[in-house]
């Protein structure tokens, strides 16, 4: 039998790791259907996919609420059912005593260079404790403000250098997490839009190592909408004018993005997108509004104006609601699966194909919903063990 | 220099007919740019489809309304600007004049083999003194109640005989118009959710003729977003549990559709193509409402409940407002110079790969847009005129 | 100490029953606030409102399942708190305790005339058992199809003679309570569409034995907005060209509504309403379908068209969801306490002022939103015991 | 006969301005109907109220565009029907004809002092030229940024000696015309949420000269709406948790308000409505966004979160789109005919009964439409001509 996974969340107490980690434990005691979970689609079946059965789970967080409470918050919330949450605790239990203290500049008393030793012995450990054939790190922390680039990014001996100096911070704590994981030895996923493994240096040096990566900020709502949609215009030669959109967000998320500076890595990811969509710019006010009344919920609202024959105009709007990590959390699932085949499968660097879980793929310019779709398809399809190849 | 092509438009003198017209000319004219227009978007030029200019309009009704008239009155009515019907006032009274009278069983005095007959040899007049390479019949006449199957339907012996009996009604008009065309050597396309060219009968005459044909039911308003939604919900593993619309229409349409009798067939040609793409029934209330006062604007609103991750429920709300008529007109000269491509690289039967523009395509069982898009695509990048590919 | 109040509910096992038995049940062990009650408004407060601890539960069902159960359910279904059910669980044993076998005449061995007298009795008891000062009877029974109108329904002799003949059903149900509540002597009030008290010779039964009533129809949903809306464009001078609606229920009633002929009711009392505010008739198409799917939600889209200065367009739409139940039920305690104190203030007849609560009004024609508000507001000011008043 | 009233327009070129003109002169044409006008309701007629032959129009503007010219321009943007401005067209030049250049301080060559003589010596000659009773003038130019509190403002004599400084500017312009309107003896309507006479100094002047005035900031649409929505859960004790609001418009009001600075005043003004509505503050994000495609149109978006019984979520969402100035104009009529009437019956000061057509109401802090809408009702009942009082 295959030796198993290791899925390492950085923010591991958090919404999503909480309810991406609740999911696995109910899938591995049958207790709920994948529903949500792309690889677990009958047409996207493929054996070097670990089961649900064949991932452990530990990670990084600089929080220390044990997960079987934040599940039960999540559960009063509506994001998990009631009858779950009793019925795993003893593994919810078993999660939350491998999850690390991470790392957070505020809080740090020790130099980024050390911070990266100590995560990536961390993840090393779990790795070995746990006799696992690979360890996926994958960030789900609260999205930062754009960190500005700096030349230390593009050369790891000065990168290096720089992170020795406690007086300098020139890395963004998922950054750190990336170095960490790649240091360690491991694949990356940046969930978020903060800049993690999107260094040059850092990027360079996973791909040196062999190692695969996938990003950048899971495409969840809006977004998942607008790359559906979008096409629809294009292909039939209707011209989109503008696309407004508001998005009301309770929750952490919602606290952390209307801080103005933190949304705006969010709203910049969001406008790059639209754009490539319809080939040009367009009138396009995008607000992340914090709304706490409503919980874990996220409501986004789009009105699009649209020419249409001879000049008329056509409208669309639409209004999406659901639970922010309850959408999230599935993708976290297939992308642990998905990052591990492909190693087994000796892939390294950017991987373009999984731009269908993202708002800014690495490694892809294409946006389109369908089209990343089949990509996807086609790249499991292509998917062979390395051994298998040679 | 090519020949001209002729269009030929069954219900000429209707709203959407009217638009088409205008567009035409006022395209030919410069006067605005061929948005809307599928087969103007540069990745799928073809030196097949014939020109703007290259294309002739006449057509078949039983209203007697001057089209500069009716197309006054959509001006009025917001569906085209009023600057343009001035400029186009000559040309439309000459297409105007290449109208001829239809077919209504209501109003008829002769046996529906007689108005084949007729209205056969008007289409073939209209092609030879305009000496055109072909004419293709394109229905836009209003909806018809769905007409029984009916043995005479299988045998085109025994159809052509009931079609003498002037006791019998074994056609709809609209087959009776598709009927025509065959004989008049013309393709022929659906644009209604009628019967039309689907009697197996005439599928098979058209067949041997060596005639291509395409529809039925274009796809312009709530169903068009349907089939880029529903895939996005497939893809992402997520279960769609119901889907509800309402649709608000004003114009004759409303009119035509509010009628419980024929509306069954446009909500069945909707419902088959929700089950389709979803993989399975949901429940899906659907509503066609008349709303006089929204004169000639559309307004669709759908409420789309998902199981997702977890159990939890996402909810997405679109509406859609848009005139009828300006979604449908482009469409139609997309249409005519995708099958006058067709006929002249030689296809027959059955253009399965015009599904693209149709809420029940003929020749095709997908209904993913995106997928209909792409496949569109490459049928016209294989296309090749007769002669050459020999 | 003032004695207590009784509160009979017809249809007492179902959600809108559950759902208020709840409410007041935690209300009365300080659980929750009375968030929905009108008469918790400190503005409203009067002395002759009976307190939470003053109300006494009983009624009549044809189901059987315990209270308990159905609260269990309606927490799973997000109606109630999970917290609350387990605190009061014994305080509704008692209530389901409380609770008669209902009538329905698919399943009658009685006359109607028999089940009359066996309910009234069973009122009666209830009464004398806990030492009431009166019984209020409240029917939230599954709507019933409209009933139709019979001469006897304006002669008590005749009435009654029909009553006792096993062959004729010359009452529905909710008459049938309603007779019963008259006949053991307590106010009732029509919380549904159906006929209930609304039978001639029932009205001047009531008026003579000194009973007040109210009715019919709460209003809780969409409803509730067109009353608030409609004045405004009433009052702006702007002209509504049509307000066309669609309502997606699950749960019972939404079953019980999906049947054509059930729903007649509801829409005809919905209908009467929107005219009456607008002062003539509009095209008003207006559905209502059952999406099992919803559970307990109900979701209703309004779209309003209105004719603006210079015959501009604006347009109005609204989406409203909640949980049907939870809309429902603190209308029930309000009533309860209104129409005791109505009792107590010597009040007869119907009672006009409580129009605020109801689509269908009795006893008044007044439909608008904030002058129901006024009216019933100075009704409480008005209101003084009947000792008092000599 | 009853001498004829001036209303004079400041901004008497823009959008607003020119839809009340032009719906005045087709009124006065018989060409259309009163719809959106608030006086032409029967309910309302009044004998102060002067006749649509009875107004006399002229104005400010900075602009020097001919009205007739901007007409058409809003005909093409779906404003004004097509129809009507070729039929007013000479009345739209003698109108054009009486608009004077008006005061900015951008291209100020004179002191404010100055402009305020010049303003209202031009008040004085229109009314003159014309024998009109009276004027009102009403400020309908583009918004302004929100101007800070001076000590000068509570004091005439330093106000006037701070005007006669060229170096300071201690009036925003629609404040510099609502001294011209008072120095010309014209009541002054404030219909932006620009300072205009909401200067100390320049209230208790209005006063004392015998002037009434009103305003501020004419409520059209959002707010409109949300003064009818918001009582509605007060008084069915429901507790709004979260009132979001996302605002799209084009025109020139789009780009005014787009700037950060102008729209603090609208936003502001807004806030402070819907906590007077409610009773308390509550989250509620507010955005105003630039949309140039839209043209003349508003889209307004609101997002409300209820909470009901026993804690359960309300959710209502609305989309209100309609035509700015189309909303606007028709109570710039009324506003005239109101005030008119209003000094005739000898009122000066804050009309606080006129709060029905604005946003933030001088003179009353009544918020609720309804309440409003009867307290104007009761005002205008309550209305006697001066002389016939004695």
């Amino acid at each position: 039998m295959a030796k198993a996974t290791g899925l390492w969340l950085v923010g591991a107490r958090g919404s999503v790791a909480t309810t991406a980690i609740t999911g696995l434990l109910a899938l591995r005691a049958n207790l709920v259907e994948p529903v949500g979970c792309v690889t677990a689609r009958p047409e996207l079946a493929h054996e070097l996919f670990p089961g649900w059965t064949e991932l452990v789970v530990g990670g990084h967080d600089i929080a220390h609420q044990p997960l079987a409470k934040r599940a039960e918050q999540l559960a009063d919330a509506g994001v998990l059912p009631h009858r779950i949450v009793p019925a795993i605790a003893d593994d919810l239990r078993a999660v939350s005593a491998e999850i690390r203290h991470g790392y957070h500049p505020a809080e740090a008393h020790e130099p980024a260079a050390a911070a990266i030793d100590r995560m990536a012995a961390d993840i090393a450990r779990f790795q070995h404790s746990h006799d696992l054939e690979q360890v996926v790190v994958v960030n789900v922390s609260s999205t930062e403000a754009p960190f500005p680039e700096l030349p230390e990014h593009d050369d790891l001996a000065a990168l290096d250098a720089a992170l020795r100096d406690p007086a300098r911070t020139v890395l963004p704590p998922s950054s750190v997490a990336a170095y960490a994981a790649v240091r360690a030895g491991c694949a990356y996923v940046e969930f978020t839009p903060s800049l993690g493994i999107r260094v040059p240096a850092l990027r360079a040096l996973a791909e040196r190592s062999g190692l695969p990566y996938a990003g950048a900020d899971g495409k969840t709502g809006e977004t998942l909408l607008r790359t559906a949609l979008a096409p629809m215009f294009t292909e039939r030669a209707l011209r989109v004018r503008s696309w407004a959109g508001t998005n009301l967000l309770g929750g952490g998320d919602g606290a952390t993005l209307a801080d103005a500076e933190q949304v705006r890595g969010k709203l910049a990811s969001k406008g790059r997108g639209l754009a490539a969509l319809l080939g040009e710019e367009v009138t396009a006010p995008l607000h992340i509004d914090n709304v706490p009344e409503l919980g874990e919920q996220k409501t986004a609202w789009d009105h699009v104006s649209v020419e249409g024959f001879l000049g008329t105009q056509l409208t669309l709007q639409f209004t999406w609601n659901g639970y922010d990590s309850a959408l999230a959390a599935p993708l976290i699932l297939d992308l642990t699966r998905l990052v591990t085949a492909a190693r087994r499968a000796g892939e390294r660097g950017a991987l373009g194909a999984l731009g269908f879980f993202f708002k800014d793929p690495l490694g892809s310019t294409e946006h389109r919903l369908a089209e990343q779709a089949r990509e996807l398809a086609d790249w499991i399809g292509g998917l062979h063990a390395e051994g298998a190849q040679g």
